[in-house]
């Protein structure tokens, strides 16, 4: 119902950005029917975009002058680090467009777009979806399905945008999970920020006992380190982004592991943290392999709606339209 | 060569648990061509194994003198927890029979096999392969195909015994590494016993923020947290047995995160952390995509033939036979 609401009028969107998600995106949308187009900063991608059928250009101010033009929804898929310039750019030549992002932290994205006067057309979105690989070659429209879309939903949003945001994530095979923009930056602060940074400590470790000790390593080590090979421009835009979330949960972390030390050097003993941790790996596993339930009787823009959504995603449900 | 000779006169092997480890072990020297039979105290994993065509026993005294009549390899595939009784066991009923064990730590083993007098007869194993999964029915006749086999070579081993450990574990498929005692467990913790309290952490930290933040979890989650779903007394067993060489890289590790949180507080980076991670999972990917050099020009008993083994190990090589 929403979702058909959402797509009547006009259904393109402007991916600015088209590495792994944006570009990822940008097939999964026009798979999906939709037209698209994008914009990358480099000759080489827009070339392989266009290579592969997709309608690309690396001339920022055309691109946002056809999406004025065209009334699209905007998609801001850069790292981070480059928003400032791209958000000059959107303000210039397209502040009409309903936009969005697909960013892996919320709070900075939403003070950098408050600062250039673009929030009232502006939800937040993160996919989470993705790979240790990046860039074009990288893009699979098929990285969406199933995944989970977060999309900010904060008491000020603009109905008619969240909507507009909802619809391409449900469009590309996505599940929506409503979040408040300081709720989101704890989350992937605790469920994807820190398994970066534990993934690259137990990394360093076991490759500082040498080559003996890397051949001995199975799947504990495999799997446990596998996001950090991550490219490290990447995994820093993504987590110096995030400082204060970021620091509570590694505070919490170190302060565990070191229970676990002083368990392990007095008393012999693991228990305490493996226990914990078994206890929330089932919790996961549960809701991972189990089919979410949905949110219901919520009417998008009627009084109290983001409060609403908020409350049902806290217990685990998703939006599905 | 030395396959042929560690295989002559006898291929018998007694497995002592038929648990994930030791049932696929079983089934896997059967499926090369061996005999073999096993022991486990449960009843219902002896019928299990019965029904799926194994010759198996939940009396222990039987088998182990059927294991001296037939002077058969015996591997102890048991918890670390039930070593003891079985090692009472052995040494009673079949104290000449030549003797390994599958267990993931190595100094505890020594003490408990050299507590029995058996050392003589003895040389340590530890197949690099597992699952979170445990018991029989998770068993996998192809569970040790390409893995890697420790087999410990201090310098009293027994060439003899040595060479029919590490044929059986080239007879399942696996390439055996050449390793010391102590190397081993130090080495061990560090690529295996320290990614599961990373995982577990990792696991808790996420649990710990709700509902909510586990809906949003995904590919660094799932696979940063995967080995903490293993049974808490599994991985108990296996972490507190080797509670020295553990402290050590627990302790290596919460240092690292520290210096990554004051780094990241004081200076807002993660440049350290996340560099260190990525080189040394670099690494591991470039030892674990390519295929492993051979150790070379060792005749094993030969003066200097476990220092030879070792020197060539510590290189990334491994001993093909």
């Amino acid at each position: 119902m929403c979702h058909a609401d959402a797509m009547s009028a006009n259904d393109s969107i402007c991916v600015l950005g088209l590495g792994l998600i944006g570009g990822s995106l940008l097939r999964a949308a026009v798979t999906a029917g939709r037209a698209g187009f994008g914009y990358n900063r480099s000759g080489g991608t827009v070339a392989a975009a266009r290579a592969a059928g997709y309608d690309a250009d690396s001339d920022l101010s055309a691109v946002l002058t056809r999406a004025a033009s065209e009334n699209s929804l905007i998609v801001i898929a850069t790292p981070v680090t480059a928003l400032d310039s791209i958000l000059d750019a959107v303000a210039h030549y397209a502040p009409g467009c309903a936009l969005t992002d697909v960013i892996s932290v919320k709070t900075v994205v939403n003070q950098a777009i408050s600062a250039h006067g673009l929030s009232g057309r502006y939800v937040g979105g993160h996919p989470m979806a993705g790979t240790a690989e990046s860039g074009w070659t990288a893009t699979d429209p098929k990285l969406f399905t199933d995944a989970i879309w977060a999309v900010t939903t904060d008491d000020d949003a603009d109905p008619a945008v969240w909507q507009m945001i909802s619809a391409l994530a449900l469009d590309v095979g996505s599940m929506v999970v409503p979040i408040a923009t300081d709720d989101h930056d704890r989350a992937v602060a605790a469920i994807s920020h820190l398994p970066h940074l534990t993934a690259a400590v137990t990394a360093a470790v076991g490759g500082g006992e040498g080559a003996l000790a890397l051949r001995l390593a199975a799947g504990s080590f495999r799997d446990g380190t596998r996001v950090a090979g991550t490219p490290v421009p990447l995994q820093r835009a993504m987590l110096e982004s995030n400082r204060p979330a970021l620091l509570t949960v590694l505070s919490d972390t170190i302060d565990r592991l070191t229970r676990a030390r002083d368990d392990l050097r007095d008393a012999g003993s693991v228990q305490v943290v493996t226990d914990d941790g078994h206890r929330a790996r089932r919790r996961y596993e549960t809701m991972a392999t189990g089919e979410p339930d949905p949110i219901v009787g919520v009417e998008i823009g009627a009084p109290g709606w983001t409060g609403d959504l908020r409350h049902q995603a806290h217990l685990g449900r998703v939006w599905r339209g």
